[in-house]
Formats: C-alpha cells, structure tokens, sequence
C-alpha cells in the first residue's frame, strides 16, 4: 500500500501519546480518561419517570411525550397502513439497499443457534432446550437522522430467533408521527407492531406495560443516557440486552496504512457523538503524524465550525505510539473497543493477541462502516470497556433455555442416598426427607 | 402409582383455590401475589457501601466487615494451606459424594459451547468466536449452614467455560475464618483464590477490585436482598448472571401423583426462605386436600413450632385446582416458576406445553432435591418470574463473543457504494467518506 502523501496541514489536533515516554500503564490510562457518562445525576429523574408510568401508564406516557417531545399523541400504536404507506414510498434503489443489508443481517445471524444439551444414560436424562422469547421491545432513537441501520441491527436478529412478538417504540417527529423512514425499515424487516415513545418513558412502557402498550420480556436498542439508565433500572423485571455507553473505535495500524482512511475511520466514530471515542494505537510515529494532520483537514473540509467530531476527537481523540504491534494490541486489550479495527501489513500476530473487542474490522478494505451497515455482522456492540464481559447483540439473545431432569428407578436408587446425605449435609431437611421418603416407597 | 392414603389430620393449612369458582386470571394473580422483595428500601444503603468500598476499598471493606459480620480481618485472602487442609478434613465419603456432584456438573455442563459461526464466501469473511471470560468472582453466603453445592454450581461451569482467574468470596464465620466446608468445596472444584467477605462490601470489591482483591469481569452467585441489589447496582461495570430473589417451585400434578411426596417437595422449597413460593397445581381435588394435611403433618414433625417452612407455606403456598391439565400448564407459564415438577401419569403433553421455567422435573422418582446436588444441571436458576426471559445459569455465562469481518478487494467493491449510500442516508458524512475514498484509490 502506497504511503499517505506528507503532511498536508499541520494541526496537532489530536494529542499524540508516545509509549516510550510515559509508559504503557499512563497510556492505558490516558485513553480511559473519557468522562464517564453522569449517569448518576439523571437517576432520580429516570426513576420517577419509570415509576409514574408504571403506575398511571397511558396517561403518564402521553404527559412525558408532551413534555420532552413537546407533541399530544392520542394513539401510541401506529397503524399498520401507515407502516405499509412508508415502504411504498421508499425509492427502489435504497428498498433494494435495505433488503440486502436485511439478507446478510440475516445470514450471519441464522447460524447462531444454540445446540440442545443431551446427557442420556440408562435411567438419567438431562436436557437443555433453546426456544425463542415470547415477546421482545426493540428501542429506536430517531433524531434529525433516523437510523434505519437500528432496526435491522436489532429486528433479524429477534426474527431469526423466531420471537413470536417484536414490539418496535420510536420517538414521535415533531409532526407528531413516526419517522417514515423508521417505519419502512420497520415493515421490511418484518415488525408489524410500532408504537410513539421516547427516553425513560418508552423503556417503562415496554417493561411494564400500558394500555396500549403490552409489556414485553427484554428491551434492546441503542438511546442517549437517560434511555441507558432506563434500562439499567428496569433490568430485572425484563432482561436487556445491554447498557450501552457512547460509541467508539480503536485502531492498530502500523505503517503500511493509508493515514487518510485511518483518520477516516476514527471521525467516523467521533460524528456519532460528543463523547465518542477514537484512538490510533500504532507503531508507526510517521502514521501518527499524517493521521493528525488529515484529521484536521476533514474536520474543516466535512464539517463547519464547532462540529460534533471536532469536539469528540478534541476530548477523546488519541494517537499511541507503541513500542511494538504486541504491544499495540496490550493497550487495545485494556481499553476493550467496541470497534477495533486492525491495518497491519501482517494482521494474523495482532488478531490472535485480542481478546477484548465487540467486532473486529480487517485489512485495508473493511472499512468500519462496512459492518454499521451491510456486511451482516452487528452493530449493536459493548462500549465503554465493557467488551471485557460482553457480546455483540446476536441471535442468543433473543432465545432463553430450559433444562429438564428425568430419572428412572434404578438410576435414582443409586443416587438417592448421596443426595440424602448431601442435603443433610446443608441442614435441608425436608430436601433430605423428599428423597428418602422416596426411597422407602420405591425400593 | 398407589394413592396416598386418605387425609390423616385436616389442617387447611395451605389455601387450596378452585379455578372454576375464582378464574383462571384470579388465580395466576393470587400465585404471583408474594411480596416483592422491598429492594428499594435498601437502594441506598447498598449505594452508600458501594461507593465507600469503590473509593477507600480494603479500609472500607475491613469496616463493613466488623460492622455486618463481627469480625476483625487482616488478611482478605485465604491461605492455600487452609483450603488444602480443609479438603484434608473432609470426611472420605463426603468427599467421594462431592466428586459424583463436580463430575456430573461437569458433563452436562461441558456440553454447552457456543459453535464458531462463519461466513466464508469469496471476498467477505464474517466469524463468531467464542472464547472464555478472562476472570470471574463467585459469591457465596455461609449462614448457620453453609452450601457447598453452591460452590460446584458456579464454579464447575466456570471452569468448563475455560475461565482462567476465579475468585471465590464468601462472608467470614463468627471465628473470623472461612467456613471449611466451603474451602473444602472451592478446593475440590479447583479454586484457588478465596477471599473472605460477605454482602454488598463483598460484590462491590469483586466489582471495583481492592488492594488484598482484584476486581473481576463477573459477578455470579445467590445472596440476600442486599447481595441482589448490590450486583444489580454494579452491573454494566461488571456482568452479573441475573438477580435472583427467594427460591420457588411449582407442581403440576393429576391424581396418580403421591399426595405424601408432593408435600415433601413443596416443603423442600419451603424450609429455604420465609419468602420462598411452593405451588401445587392439580387437576385432582382429592389430591389437594392430601397434599394440604401432608404438608401440616410435616411441619409438625419436621421442624417445631414457628418455623422457616410453616412461615413460608402460610404466606406463599398455595394449592390450586386446574379445570385441566392444559390450563395448569398455562398457570404454570404465568408463574415462570424456577422449579417446576411434572407428576402426571402422561407427562409428555403437560411438558410440551412449558414455556417458562427454570428447570423442569419429571416424573416420580426426579425430586427437586436431586437436581440441587447430584443430578448434574445448575441449581442457579431464574426466580420471581424471571424464566420467562432468563435460563439457567449455564457454561455460557462464562464466555464472551467476538465478531471478525474481513472484506477483499471484490467484494469491497459490490458492496460499497450501498454502504456509501447508506451512510448518508442517515446523515454520517464520514461513514460514508471512509468508504468513497476508499473507493477511488483501491479500484
């Protein structure tokens, strides 16, 4: 790969971190300075929003959406014509985009089917069962740009499970109706059940149901911090998938990459959000230099002014200049991207020293945004460190597991003392008495 | 199966209800009427100890110890020593039952591994991996009783998972030690680290990492109110299996079921927890009736006077005569309960029915009791009517996934003008720049 030409502007805009001068741990810790999101401060708010839906449902619903959508919705169902009207009206070329991108969601995601557990011996017979979710709320932001990526990432998925129920809440526009792109996305993914809500109010609406909203069993999809610690909240009396933070991409590269599409790459991530993150961790302090520098120019050239990127990449942007690839990806593993994408000459050392990522992007042509919207991977993945525990969005998580237990008698006589003397044991003693009752009936 | 024989002292000790005279609706509501455990009423005090522990960590830890447990602690961590010694201790049979219990966790459990997924096709290369979770923290209570089976639960799966670093915590006995039969246990299943450290000080050290304990990437493992509510306060910080509340088990059972043994499982719930839930659904009014002086004749025997299980069974044991056994099955969704046994001549038509439940007994011989020790699937199971989006706790829990995408030069090239298109149809000017400069200088 050809070399970036040289620096075009030189900005320094992105603070450059030189391992050998302040040690790997400082540069861990650098990267992991992003102000944590205040969730603490809109915790009360939250769960008085949460608590008076839950209690006067409908009508509370209606008064929140008042207040922070500043629109009266008399029905929060959507009618099914106005679903079916919005993909009329989608032009056939973005309907041809859509349904691709829906095809390869949803390749990838049919083959993640739990295996049913067996242990069948003479007499003893445990099972594990997969089976879909009954019922599932998928939460879809709609700003000044709706993202129809959204319900792809979150509809194929619970489709693919076979959820039988996919209840489908967007914020009302300012017209006071759902986002028609929003909508078509909706119907051609599938759902049929769409309702009007937005921030802690929608989340408490799903979770514990209203009038017109039917409670669900899990609640996934992407919001701002309010709808993350509605979720937080509600966590235990539905499941959710995730508490998902801001955005944010990690790059290893060394210096065979294009310092143009690295820089790229990372004001991909910082136009999604203030508190976005984007960091270079690379061995090349050339690289480091003409990323910098290209970051400047796009930030004027795509952008006016003050723009979102310039203050996300001001605040957590970061270029790493590591002393090896090993190294590079050490520090990857301690930050636990959602994104990380991997530009090396040689990427096959690198990958298999990761072990903390949502989804790894490789080589010159896989582009990031390759995978937030076609290539059937999906884009609802762990930020903010938490890739050390957690998954990308994926089929398993619209599915649940039974285990069952059968035992015959004589697999049961041998068993039954042990479990007896087991109970015992813990001082359980109707658990010790079920058993042994047992054994005195059926010998 | 012989009947039971016919009603030796009358006690109407549980409440027995006739869905033909209250409604099916009537009684799924009084089943699911137990008290939700009061886990905002302790919010703060779990918040307040969290937060100490986060900031001043062994210091607060060591004040919340003497202050909840009594007792003086030096040294956090338990000396191998004491956990060899204790396995030392061990009496040989109970250790031989103990190794039946690790062996057959570790079968059925060994059996749950994610496949890789992938999408191999030419140009486009998408991978699902799954590998295990770097480190995890096991919580587990020691009262009057301590249970080892507790440790095999959580620590078997862990292992088969493949998890390197697990810590095991467990609050400190009134002699400041840990208790021997738990070390013993930890010992047996493999754990080498044990700390000492009981309730929410003991999660939020796993949580937040202390200088005697480093933090861990999950939290598994049962406790009381505040155990429960601190993991559900650290969660998204740390993964945490579930939040689990008192235990509970549902029995649906016709007239050949032994009227004498389907009280003694009811009880064997029971005697857990004052708040634990035990439910009879029968078609068989006779049955109810025996059930109910079985379960007074045991009280009176089992235990004296005002016990656990006679506090429990007044409060949440209920008896409930179904119309048909199709209608106890739906009861039995609505409840989701954790355990659920199936004591009916034809179980097969009852258990295809089943949507909701934690794990499912079947027939005669497979006592709850067996699935708490011996038989080999998890006693870690989804309460308060969690089943209906949860599963048993699983070898799953302990691993994490990882997407691979990885796009060559041709498939880059079909596929990359949608993705440009795409991005700027949801207004992310980079995403799609990413994408068009790579366009122009690769093809």
């Amino acid at each position: 790969m050809a070399h970036s030409p040289r620096v075009l502007t030189r900005q320094d805009l992105m603070k450059i971190l030189d391992v050998k001068q302040i040690g790997v741990d400082e540069a861990k810790k650098q990267i992991s300075l992003r102000a944590a999101a205040k969730l603490k401060d809109i915790q009360m708010v939250v769960e008085e929003i949460i608590a008076d839906v839950e209690l006067n449902k409908d009508s509370a619903l209606r008064h929140y959406t008042k207040k922070f959508d500043g629109v009266d919705i008399d029905n929060f169902a959507v009618p099914q014509e106005d679903i079916v009207e919005a993909m009329e009206l989608l032009p056939d070329d973005v309907k041809q985009i859509f349904q691709e991108s829906i095809d390869n969601i949803h390749q990838f995601h049919a083959l993640q089917v739990f295996q049913d557990v067996v242990v069948d011996e003479p007499g003893r017979r445990l099972v594990q069962k997969a089976i879909p979710l009954a019922s599932v709320g998928l939460y879809v932001p709609a700003g000044s740009f709706p993202y129809p990526s959204t319900v792809f990432m979150l509809a194929v998925p619970a489709k693919a499970a076979g959820v039988e129920r996919i209840a489908l809440i967007t914020p009302p526009q300012k017209d006071g109706k759902a986002s028609q792109i929003i909508l078509a996305a909706a119907g051609m993914a599938g759902v049929k059940e769409v309702y009007l809500g937005g921030g802690a109010q929608a989340i408490a609406a799903l979770a514990y149901g209203t009038e017109s909203i039917p409670k669900v069993d899990k609640i996934c999809g992407p919001g701002n911090a309010y709808v993350a610690m509605a979720k937080k909240t509600v966590f235990g009396d539905v499941d959710i998938e995730m508490v998902a933070g801001p955005s944010e991409v990690l790059i290893i590269a060394d210096d065979s990459a294009d310092a143009e599409l690295v820089a790229l790459d990372l004001l991909a991530q910082a136009e999604h959000d203030r508190e976005a993150a984007s960091v270079l961790v690379t061995v090349s302090p050339k690289l480091a230099e003409d990323v910098s520098s290209y970051v400047g120019k796009y930030l004027d050239s795509l952008w006016q002014g003050d723009s979102i990127a310039r203050q996300s990449i001001e605040s957590n942007g970061a270029i790493i200049i590591a002393e090896s690839l090993e190294q590079a990806a050490c520090i990857s593993n301690s930050f636990a991207p959602e994104h990380l994408e991997v530009c090396c000459i040689d990427h096959e050392p690198v990958i298999r020293l990761i072990k903390n990522a949502g989804c790894v992007f490789i080589g010159k042509y896989t582009a990031e945004a390759l995978g937030d919207y076609m290539a059937g991977t999906n884009h609802t993945l762990p930020t903010s460190g938490t890739a050390r525990f957690s998954s990308p969005l994926s089929t398993y998580d619209f599915m649940k597991k039974l285990n069952y237990v059968e035992y015959g008698k004589e697999a049961f006589g041998k068993i039954a003392p042990k479990v007896v003397k087991f109970a015992n044991l813990e001082g359980l003693v109707a658990h010790g008495k079920s058993v042994s009752r047992r054994i005195e009936k059926y010998e």
